[in-house]
């Protein structure tokens, strides 16, 4: 990427503005050496379609980023509205480090050997096929390999607080013409 | 990428787990040989502060494509929860196409002279540093260099619908130990 030219106020804007787009929330985990690790991360992007693929955007001092880009496999578990516990440890809000993180919610074994969070609205076994250099952070480009979808209502990650779609009716739909 | 190796249940599971992750909704714009090309996204994503960039995931169809790949600029619109029907426009599910599109909504020009929408909970303009492969879609890395940041309730897309948080409350806390 080209050198670092963004000056604070540019910075402060940008934080400002991506705090007002929302996103749903997932649980990212892998195993490594016999150890569980896992991040939040409200970075999970659909990609395509053929082959099922998906990008994580990953910090690199987060503690499960080495071992993901070591065994190149994670698991995504994307989170219901009932899970938002299970979003602060893995998101750093709470004392919960390193494994013990686990600890604080059922998990369970994909398949593939994966952490799969149990209650989830869907899980994901991923293999990480390119790690693309996004400065501060990688960019995970990932093949799914198995899901499995319960459903349910959503966390959603907005202006730094978790919220549910659950309560919240459709927008309703204005014909064209209509204007915004 | 790797070889296509999915199944049809495999790509079917993991359209409808894709479809549970909820998402901010963008109209991405850029202006190329003199005409305005746009395109809504929900595959905006926050990369680093540092510079400050983001992430987008194109598919390689799109009308809006190639001149965001030749001009290499674009602009970011976060849609607000009243603008579900630019949102439609620019989904493909109204009747407009091509610069047309632009006429159902009021549309200002940005400092860079990329196309901003109006009213929208911010506008952002990026430059395509690099533009990595996703098979049927194209990753864009962006630098961001301008922003601005009105803010408001978000148009949230999710199971194939638009919703907004403007109604919902934050999801209650729980406190640590308490469980999901």
């Amino acid at each position: 990427m080209a050198p670092e030219i963004a000056t604070d106020s540019l910075r402060e804007a940008f934080r400002r503005g991506m705090r007002g787009l929302a996103g749903g929330v997932c649980v990212i985990a892998t195993e490594y050496e016999g150890l569980r690790y896992g991040l939040t991360v409200t970075s999970v992007c659909s990609l395509s379609l053929r082959p099922p693929s998906l990008v994580i955007c990953v910090n690199r001092d987060a503690e499960a980023h080495d071992p993901i880009c070591r065994t190149r496999a994670l698991s995504v578990n994307v989170l219901s509205a009932s899970q938002q516990s299970t979003a602060r440890v893995f998101g750093g809000l709470e004392t919960e480090r390193g494994p013990l993180r686990f600890a604080e919610a059922d998990w369970t074994r994909s398949a593939a050997g994966l952490p799969a969070l149990i209650g989830c609205l869907s899980n994901l076994d991923c293999h990480v096929e390119e790690i693309a250099d996004g400065r501060t952070h990688s960019i995970l480009i990932c093949a799914v390999r198995a899901v499995s979808v319960d459903g349910g209502a959503p966390l959603v990650y907005w202006e730094r607080d978790f919220h549910t779609l659950a309560d919240a009716r459709p927008v309703a739909a204005h014909a064209p013409g209509d204007g915004p």
